[in-house]
């Protein structure tokens, strides 16, 4: 045990390079002086690629831009279409960035959040999951001279063909095949049932040419497990599909209702052999098989690899719709005028306890998450294998990143959710107009809740590799130890209930109790692989779950502290210092109000501490919505992507008829 | 003191007459016998009015009610009134209901709200705000006989012109004025700014021929307070809006587009005396004023008075769309394959733990909440002041009432938005189709949340009155008695976690300890009106939302006790009634849950105790979902009104291209 402990310590140490390696992944390194502290906390939230981003925003400005609500399913797929397609073309950012500087594609997907939430996911589909798979596992000759540029460009769009009907919550059982013909030196893909369609493949309904194909690769009768294969699904030009294709055009869905997506289907579809994506495995002219992975289902593990970079582009959405909800909520708020003392309307609803007790901590949590995610990407970034200095053969840097990366995205996404959802609430019947945009933010989390990979199961998933360094992992170690009854003891008080290091241990503590009672449970099981899954998936699924959220929740605590202290790429003010601590504190000590229960029948919190946690919550929502102007702003999200009447001159807009559209307003 | 508590203990008494009234209001005698315990649960939630339900359900077998997704604002907006006028023609309910039977027109609602969520906000604003306020503000002579009949067929359509863009949050300082024109013997109706024009009127931008106005009116330069007047808007025929009245189209929204919402102004639209709503006030040719009504501020509350059964009407569609949502998912879930232990899609999601934990506890509190709101539809009927039999004079009664109503409309509205976002992510990337429901369900749900009051503020008047009544309410003192720390101990142990008595007595406790402290605050400002104004707006927010939703929450869990003990108008069979207790406990118990910090920290429930919740309510979890069937088919909804391809042949509907469409398909 001791030598598995060294081993994992040697392990840590190694992390640390990767910890430390960020600057390379060209991020934050802060300019001497900012002219305020809102532009500094700005650049900070930001974290990187910060003129690329002005760029993209000043873009944005083009009237192609500009909002449009009431249209049809037809002109907002076209717009969506255009809206990309005029970013692309500026060349501010590349698929080649994932080698290079991949912050900057997740920039990219955060600005254009905040313009068009359907015209973000073509984009991530077309850089990160299509692109990114052609430039992983793809090779130079066959793959990346004929598609890296149009790509870029959007001449050759692209789908991701994972998803089939039956088995979208269980990929590696997919059905569609790509059998081997060496007579003709093709593979031939086919569909063999209705379950097996690929199912809501973006792109693909109207302006996708090629889709990367999950498929059986069948050789000599042998099923090699799943491959990625280039498919070309379109002609270019006439745009029509090819023969043994056929697309179903999915319909009308409850938001992103400018995506393309698709229903796909194969019938006999013949490809070259080259076109199978071949870094890993590859194919001989003789039907010889070729693999660096041994077995099946590793082999699936690695061509699905853009899912977890997906994360991040949904993470980074999210976060740009809970930002958007924010600053509408607040500015309507502080300028709706409701009863007052005196019974007239003279009060801004902001000024209301009510108004503040529901926004505050949607602010915290946004803001606090940013800096989680903001490390995340780093992580993910120093490990992505895109390049040789990116590439770790560390499993437990690996599974650190795969844990971070499954529990940030679900955050986030619920984040934006109850954000947009709580903030619609709150500006009452201006918040259900379409045009103060609450709608579109809502119907867009919903897609990032489930999209690549449902929040609960990315929360399964993170627990699961938990369970599994648990013995391996210095840092899990620690936290079990913390987690004792023993040291739990005394973490926490009344008069430190705001106290951050105080909560940081606290995080620790539950998240190493949690881990600890669900390691227990399935070390009971025996391990025999039937207990193992009844008892993860029919008696441990709240522990499961509280166990990943704890995780998650410890890791953006944790590093908004190192954000704060000045060890993380960041170099924070004295000055900006004071404002983030209560934002800070906030966050962590509403995730304490919401596990109270559980941390008290745990005794992590004695009943007297417990009972000051409700007051000190308050006192934080006033504290940070006194700053509500600079923190919000420091969102920088422009006057024109803000685009909501409410954010402004709301009397003005009313007083002419302009059928809740914002075209021909000035921003 | 004593003196006081025996005279509210005579009232109290006497409001056994309004609780034992109901069966006068046409509610459930049940019959003898069932076929199943299926029907027997279907018909007590239901609750009255069977037949006619039935009735409605089978008219909407007409292919106008088969939903369509993908079509125009302007078809959607036909659509809805064809629908609603298809309904309101086959003569089963009458705005006279409200006279002789109102629950049929809750029940209209309810029915509706299946198949059209726009046509029943349509249906709402026609019936309860104009049609009810018509009939019991206006007389006969000059309003009704002109009216009624015409309501009913929807040949005369309306709208109630209360809300402004400046003044949704503070109504009775609206600005709209109605001068009386004594030279002409006109009332002269004017909007005189931007933020004094009617905001979000429904049925006001294509289909009104009438609007209940809402203005205060001058008499001889006198402010006489806010009244209604009746307003023609538009002409019949041309449908060409009046002279002086400008009609300006909201535009697009985040749910409910085939409701009409308009913004109203007026430029000395003049309207004969005899548009006065009179019952109450009457302005005579000399222009002498006279009103039954002394405060200017009670004449306000008067002529709002559609507004609580208005609230009614929102819970009743709200949880129409908990019911749709928790009908698909559990169907979805039930046929949906997954992974089992052997690794192959074989396992139903419905057995995952997970699924359970998250679709019982939304199971259980639409079936508790629907048994409640079938308590308040009794109370308000009972007393709702339509007929001499259901007017009342006790302010106890009438107050309970009032918090009833303004509690149940915010819990079945949070119900609504959970259940319906929580199912769809349960459901995944199909829940996200349009055809699949929840996204309508979602964007109705918001429309319930901040229609005819904010949940919050709504929240705030309930504890408001409870404040008032404290005093003087026998029941009240019971609670706060109970609530005492010396009483509370000992209410609810580990072993009597899930006993209904001890969840009931739990109940109380907490909304007497909450109350109490309320009042102790409210006290301790010494009672000047600024000071009370900061407390209770600035200072006691928590407290103030807190109490109003332990008073609903227990109010739900005794209605649904009374059905289940055979002490309500229903009558429930040994069998069902082992079913619903493990529904009615989660219920309960979910509650205590979600408030267990609270408390344990007030001590109302030991550390000890608290340690057993969480496990309880698991296990509750899976009894529940074990009848899931049964439950969920009792709420009755037919297949051609379910119409969700997820909820049948999920399979076979994506076999064929059908565009997310389900026109062509057979239910």
């Amino acid at each position: 045990m001791t030598g598995e402990i060294d081993r994992a310590a040697a392990r840590a140490n190694k992390t640390m390079h990767y910890l430390t390696a960020t600057s390379s992944a060209n991020v934050t390194t802060n300019p001497v002086s900012f002219s305020n502290i809102q532009q500094e906390l700005s650049y900070i939230l930001e974290h990187d690629n910060h003129k690329d981003r002005q760029r993209m925003k000043d873009l944005m400005r083009d009237p192609l831009f500009r909002p449009r609500w009431n249209i049809s399913i037809d002109e907002e797929l076209e717009l969506a279409y255009q809206r990309l397609k005029l970013l692309c073309r500026a060349g501010i950012y590349s698929i080649t960035d994932f080698r290079t500087n991949p912050t900057r594609i997740f920039a990219a997907h955060e600005c254009l959040a905040y313009a068009d939430v359907s015209a973000a996911t073509k984009m991530t589909v077309q850089f990160n999951l299509f692109g990114g798979t052609v430039l992983k596992l793809g090779t130079k000759e066959k793959h990346h001279d004929l598609l890296l540029k149009g790509i870029d460009l959007l001449d050759d769009v692209g789908c991701f063909a994972l998803t089939e009907l039956g088995y979208g919550n269980n990929a590696v059982e997919m059905q569609t095949t790509a059998i081997f013909d060496s007579s003709t030196d093709e593979f031939i893909v086919n569909t063999p049932s209705t379950l097996a369609c690929k199912y809501w493949i973006t792109n693909s309904s109207l302006h996708a040419h090629w889709a990367v194909v999950f498929a059986r690769l069948m050789i000599r009768d042998k099923d090699e497990g799943i491959h990625g294969v280039l498919v070309k699904i379109r002609e270019h030009g006439t745009m029509k599909p090819m023969p043994g294709v056929t697309i179903h055009e999915m319909g009308h869905k409850m938001g992103c209702n400018g995506v393309d997506n698709g229903q796909l289907s194969f019938s006999n579809v013949r490809v070259p052999r080259s076109a199978l994506l071949d870094a890993q495995s590859q194919v001989e002219r003789d039907g010889t098989f070729i693999s660096s992975i041994t077995r099946p289902r590793d082999r699936f593990l690695k061509v699905a690899d853009q899912l977890l970079s997906g994360r991040i582009c949904i993470a980074s959405m999210m976060l740009s719709g809970a930002r958007m909800a924010l600053t509408i909520a607040h500015r309507y708020a502080s300028s709706r005028l409701a009863v007052g003392a005196s019974g007239k309307s003279d009060t801004p609803i902001l000024a209301y306890q009510l108004q503040q007790r529901a926004l505050a901590p949607l602010l915290a949590t946004t803001i606090t998450l940013n800096l989680g995610l903001n490390y995340v990407k780093e992580r993910w970034s120093a490990a992505s294998g895109f390049s040789p200095e990116t590439s770790t053969n560390d499993t437990l840097v690996a599974k650190e990143v795969v844990m971070l990366v499954c529990s940030i995205k679900p955050l986030a996404g619920w984040c934006a959710e109850r954000t947009a959802s709580i903030c619609r609430e709150r500006c009452g019947g201006q918040g259900y107009l379409s045009c103060n945009r609450f709608g579109s933010i809502i119907g867009f989390a919903h897609a990032g809740i489930t999209a690549e990979g449902d929040n609960r199961v990315l929360f399964q998933k993170t627990a699961k590799e938990l369970t599994a360094v648990a013995g391996s992992s210095v840092a899990v170690q620690q936290r079990l130890a913390a987690g004792r009854i023993e040291a739990a003891l005394d973490i926490i008080s009344p008069s430190s209930i705001t106290n951050l290091h105080a909560l940081r241990k606290l995080f620790i503590a539950r998240e190493g109790r949690q881990l600890q009672q669900l390691l227990s449970a399935m070390t009971a099981t025996g391990g025999g692989s039937d207990a193992v899954f009844e008892t993860w998936m029919m008696q441990q699924s709240d522990a499961v779950q509280h166990t990943a959220q704890s995780f998650g929740e410890r890791e953006v605590l944790e590093a908004a502290l190192r954000t704060l202290e000045n060890t993380s790429s960041s170099q924070v003010s004295p000055a900006l210092r004071k404002i983030l601590q209560p934002v800070i504190a906030l966050y962590a000590l509403v995730r304490v109000e919401e596990d109270l229960g559980w941390l008290m029948t745990e005794r992590l919190i004695s009943v007297e501490t417990g009972a000051a946690v409700a007051p000190a919550v308050r006192a934080l929502c006033g504290q940070v919505e006194s700053n509500w102007g600079l923190l919000v702003d420091s969102f920088a999200i422009p006057e024109h992507l803000v685009a909501a009447p409410i954010a402004g001159d709301w009397e003005r807009y009313n007083s002419v008829d302009n059928k809740g559209e914002v075209v021909n307003i000035k921003f």
